[in-house]
């Protein structure tokens, strides 16, 4: 049953348009179809169809997607298809202590805070004031906020002294805060680097080799979207050619690098 | 700390082999480098260095991908690019409800049992008797299994009342299914399909068009990988070319099929 | 030395704009940045720097990829990384007679009418009048259209008696054409059909194998595009996702089919 | 007719092998379903059906691409995807003046020699002595080799007066050979640098912006193959996932760079 402070998605019938709002006493969602007045909704359920204007619409439960989809950003987002490949990769999971540094739109924050459970935790870090105040409003909407520690400042500075069971790394220059990351981490966590460009990825692995750290992968994932008619199926003519690479590895205590300690 | 009882993951020093294994009373995992009594890594912490014979090895602790590539297989795994993204596409979340036909190796039943939490359940259905036994074997392997109702038998005799928040479809027909599939899940619940071929795609987008699904989506992953070496930085020359297709949709209430409900 | 006649691309100093012209009597190049005198450029060299308003410019010989993207389209044009793969994969070389249907806009025709020199032919098959109109006009601007039948019809009229060493097939629905395509093909000849649907790959393949057709492959050309910047090397953002998929094979004289003649 | 001297492809009639041969005076081919006593081929036409042992089997006229695989590689062969893309890139044609270095297995020599016609001409650079002999092996088999004049030794080496329109580059080290290689181009000549790398790339791109090359463009071709199976039509499972980045440039007179000449 719909109810007040829910999150709601309003999908025309043949899927010409999406609106994604929140159930908000007196509210009203202006579309080119017509008006809906939330308070309307109340007591539905989701998936029925309702009226807006003169056509048919469906009362959609948001997914996670829909709501990164639906956020203001100030900066870019981690798409959909990085954020589930991260989330495995990094193996989070019920329990995990999670860093992360920048916290950027918080699209990554509220992906984490969501895997880590009740028992869980997160801790973010960022240096903008602004991107901060934003993210923050972001994870809100998205949820658990509850979960996640916010840090204003460079995680070079960080004084915690519980360790994180995984790390996730996405800032303008990598290279920088990769020894802060790998000393944040337990033996055995787990890191991510999100690297845009090939520049970054040659750095980061040369500084990762120097920092024990261990099984370094570096990963591209490419979702590739298909036009469901099923006549004339095909790919869509236009794809997204590049997001990020990601490169992962794990802690392990003092390795020995090229035959030295 | 490790414990009788954990799985774990033994890596040399310059990565050139991984060892799977359990950390059992009086057992011994036997490698090409030399032999590890298991019992002396109890007490030891993950992330730890050890000696193999000659060698240095690490203490890893295994990821869920690490547990998918260790698994016993007696039918074609689901791909840890294709589980990622199907987990998040699907939307699951602790307190679930999932649904699937059928078990397979019991991958993606792992990884649904490991996202629904506590409070979530999963409800697998298997024809085959021998994947199924297998499949148990691999689940309480990859942990979560209390969270699991396994069914033998076909999805189409499913006669539980409580409907799916999410169905996810991996059998050698996927259209024989997707009445009964559809019909268990609740409105605004998601369904995915997993179609390796490009006709099992135009056969299953063809009949979710006639049981009231929206917002279809068809979506094919491509993960590469590159070689981890700063000053020869290129892809791997060679990478898995396909594995499958994934159809995803979105249960409502009767929607109107060209101009008729 | 540059000559009146002459197809010319003039490209800015910092690659911002190009502008493909031809060099004409009289003519004025009009651009954002300045008007050319285009016999201000008779006598000059391919290569050299010229003013263009407040700018400097180039003056570079156009390749056919440049004559491609010049065109006037009335359809969908091949692109430049189909052209280059069904040329070689045709095995198209001077001297060989090249049969096409339909014209299209004549790129293909362009294509093969270079790639089989003056002991070669092409003959292009074109239902609709005004493409045909249209394709001649861009074959002339091109080049070599006097290798070049052009026939106003279906191919399934052709009455020609000589052979092809190579048939292309693009058109909207290339299953209707196969077997008149087959049989101009001389015996171990090449055909191509470009089949922008799966599809239309599936009706092809099937029958392609009624035909007497060996080696049938089906092919994907996929171009990645990086931004040329060496210190943020990275694949361009966004891409061409799908043109077409192509499928080929080989004639042969009476194929044992399905273990009958 | 084939006659003495041909080269010829023997298919296997389900397609489960290919022998790439020459018809010569007295030669057998020996194959696991028989021997094939190549006089009895004179005479009889491409695409005709024989016995080779129990099985029948099909004469096809060999492509390009047949005898680039046909070859004995002392190196790394270019992909046919490669060969196709970089001939309609540099935009060969008949009466190019085609320049590379190295020569290495022959391909890309063959490739420009077929397509610069008898009015054309290939100038290959080869360092190693080893490759240089076995290329030209490999060039008098896939023809054309009057064409071509091969030079022991290093490009920046080269004296010839007569100018270059299109130049490859495929060395191990190509930034040691830019400057040499641009210097050979005519003005409004192209260019085309192998490079595997991706620091290739880099330094590739830095040294072109310094010798008056415009139009930069980086491409890398994915050519990907799908099962010819109409009932369950699909890519392959594996694929090629890497060869190399291709760099493409034009030469022009004094550009300025970075506001100075």
């Amino acid at each position: 049953m719909i109810q007040y402070g829910d999150s709601i998605l309003i999908m025309l019938e043949h899927e010409e348009a999406k609106y994604f709002s929140e159930v908000k006493r007196g509210s009203v969602l202006k579309t080119h179809y017509g008006n809906l007045i939330m308070d309307s909704l109340v007591g539905r359920e989701f998936g029925e169809k309702i009226r807006l204007g003169l056509r048919d619409a469906f009362l959609i439960k948001p997914s996670m997607i829909d709501g990164i989809f639906s956020l203001k950003r100030s900066t870019q987002i981690v798409y959909p298809k990085d954020v589930a490949f991260i989330l495995l990769y990094l193996d989070i999971k019920p329990g995990d202590v999670v860093y992360e540094a920048g916290t950027g739109t918080g699209v990554m924050t509220s992906a984490f805070s969501r895997a880590v459970c009740e028992s869980g935790k997160v801790v973010s870090y960022e240096k903008r004031q602004d991107f901060l105040e934003k993210a923050q409003k972001n994870v809100r909407h998205l949820g658990h906020i509850e979960r996640v520690t916010f840090v204003s400042g460079d995680v070079a500075e960080c004084k915690e002294s519980q360790k994180a069971d995984a790390f996730f790394l996405d800032v303008p220059e990598p290279s920088a805060s990769l020894e802060s990351a790998v000393s944040i981490l337990k033996k055995s966590g787990r890191i991510c680097i999100l690297c845009p460009t090939a520049n970054q990825v040659q750095e980061t692995v040369t500084i990762l080799g120097t920092l024990g750290i261990i099984d370094i992968q570096v990963w591209e994932i490419l979702a590739r979207s298909y036009k469901a008619n099923p006549e004339r199926f095909r790919p869509e003519d236009r794809m997204v050619g590049h997001t990020t690479y990601l490169v992962f590895g794990i802690k392990v205590e003092g390795r020995k690098l090229n035959g030295k300690e």
